[in-house]
């Protein structure tokens, strides 16, 4: 097969095609330059102008202020998940996390290690299939910062806006799976990270939006790499970075401009969405998962009345074309993730298919008792 | 510019043409998937066969022994430098040090956040242009390892052989820039582990092989992803690895594989660098700056009689198409890294380049004096 097929994964996801196509072309051969991308010196001139062009691509599209530094790290968001604590929560102090998913408890047992910590409020009782009404957060006093997972991939619940947090508490956000999928005002946060693999790139790269005062609070005893100062410091150039996936990110990064800007993209992923949330609400046959006003605009988590059914469909997806629809292992059930490289034509396709399997197997048993 | 130069960066090297080309088509759908390279999800099947591949070839390669782990680990050799003393020096305990260059001592300097050091060796004295004479060595009582960097990028020189340790010693090594280059006998080391961007593939991934026993003694209280356990419990999958970069890393296990293998590999580099050391030689403008006995065959490192000469080369050879002669800015001068992949003709038309210049310089002042 050469043609390409419609790819719903939920990270590492579809990559936009015109960025497959200079990527294509760049690793033979950038710029005219004789050399590949990936085999350019990360001190040399070419990949210089690389990073520094999708930081200011970064910084124009999500309008980032000069008080925050962006910088590329690696490790995914698990070693957000160390680092946040390790760089943010002084001894003696507590970190508040909002529990939304499976993400956040990660995030959770993982700064646990380094000091003491507080959940401010939970979705767990709720099975995790609804944001939790702001009122009923509960703060401790004085938190070093507080933490939230704004998508949750797994359950497919999302963040609408930021949860309120005390006047000069760090707002630190787990941004790995719609972070430049929609407009946000990163003056509200003390820290932003997000794995490129679902909106900006492929894996093995996180970009890390940080208030420029919490780059210095880490103790220097800390392993180099797990320091945002030596990042901060050196343009995220301590040692040699994944070339290549920061080139994507900025290859992206300029694909979302050409799209029009992260308004456009959100308007754009918010259409794709509606048209499967949609379906679905009228469906006899399949059914959303969370809650109406939870829903996530990047992961739509929806089932058949059985689990034999769901295996059905998922078998018969996957000879249609239709890749990566199966759900997180720990939720069951279905999954389509509408990144932003996600096609509406993708989008399109598959509403097809739902309505054309539930035709099929509501008439099924119809058709049986006509048959009786 | 549609050709391509030759290429002689220190890391990100060249890459194998043939890698450049496969990769060029899985970019954009691999295996008749319908999906590129860097949008499978982690948790597929043809992503495990990516990884599974490159571990086994990466086996059959260097006869890694059943009771060693092979691990892919993010952070580039600088997070080795403190994931080695974080999980394998326990309190109480010392780590020695062969020090041998710029990044022997930064593993050392690194080391020396998490516990007692003893620097066993030093070429410090020599200005790190050989290495040291084996009866030199002075390790501390019972080390928990010893830690050497087997090929110095930034000097030019390489350890010919391992250097023996007291016996039950763990010997560690950054093997960053010759691993897979030669032949090795692993069971002599403990650990070892090379970044890719060398001789094995993109920036962004770390390649480990680690002595399984090694694996069991972190601290639990570690960051998880700085915990060998954690990689060699989950086989590298415990977050989203970096996938194109593991995928680019398997393609040149199989192109060094299809040149022959390590034995083969090594000659084919012998052979490189003798043509370049046997110019230096003879040369009558241009000379090696190390010890002959230390000569690495990965980074040749040579210079004029003068800084103005080595920079009029330096400008000379941009404009021929000869990349990344530049020196590291610690030791100046010139450096051609000559990596698996950099190809026998890039080295012949590098030496007729040497050839000309040398020719142009050394008859200029004859001219001169001739004319006087």
């Amino acid at each position: 097969m050469t043609e390409r097929i419609h790819n719903f994964n939920a990270g590492p996801g579809v990559l936009p095609e015109p960025v497959l196509r200079a990527a294509q072309r760049d690793l033979w051969n950038i710029g005219g330059s004789g050399i590949g991308i990936a085999e350019h010196s990360h001190r040399g001139k070419l990949f210089e102008r690389v990073i520094a062009e999708a930081e200011q691509d970064a910084r124009e599209l999500a309008g980032i202020p000069d008080s925050y530094r962006v910088l590329f790290i690696q490790g995914g968001a698990t070693q957000q998940f160390a680092m946040v604590p390790m760089n943010l929560l002084p001894p003696g102090r507590t970190a508040d996390y909002l529990v939304t998913g499976v993400w956040s408890q990660k995030a959770l047992a993982e700064a646990k290690k380094f000091g003491s910590c507080h959940v401010a409020v939970t979705g767990e009782p709720d099975g995790f299939t609804r944001i939790p009404e702001v009122d009923t957060i509960r703060y401790s006093e004085r938190p070093a910062y507080a933490h939230f997972t704004t998508n949750n991939t797994i359950y497919g619940t999302q963040w609408k806006r930021e949860p309120p947090v005390p006047a000069g508490v760090p707002l630190v956000a787990d941004a790995s799976s719609d972070l430049f999928s929609r407009p946000i005002e990163i003056a509200r946060y003390g820290l932003i990270y997000a794995g490129a693999q679902k909106n900006l790139g492929p894996s093995g790269i996180v970009l890390v939006i940080l208030r420029e005062d919490l780059a210095e609070l880490a103790p220097a005893g800390l392993p180099t790499l797990l320091q945002y100062r030596t990042y901060a410091k050196e343009n995220s150039l301590h040692n040699t970075p994944p070339t290549f996936a920061i080139y994507m990110v900025g290859q992206v990064l300029q694909w979302i401009r050409g799209c029009g800007g992260l308004s456009a993209m959100a308007e754009r992923n918010a259409a794709k969405a509606r048209l499967l949330y949609d379906f679905l609400d009228q469906s006899e046959l399949f059914r959303g998962t969370v809650d109406r006003d939870s829903r996530s605009l990047m992961n739509v988590c929806f089932r058949t009345p059985s689990e034999e059914l769901d295996a059905a469909f998922l078998r018969e997806a996957g000879r249609r074309g239709f890749e990566g629809l199966q759900g997180h292992r720990s939720a069951g059930g279905m999954r389509a993730s509408l990144y932003n490289a996600c096609p509406r034509e993708s989008v399109e396709a598959l509403v097809r298919f739902l309505k054309e399997f539930e035709r099929e197997h509501r008439s099924a048993p119809v058709a049986a008792a006509q048959r009786a």
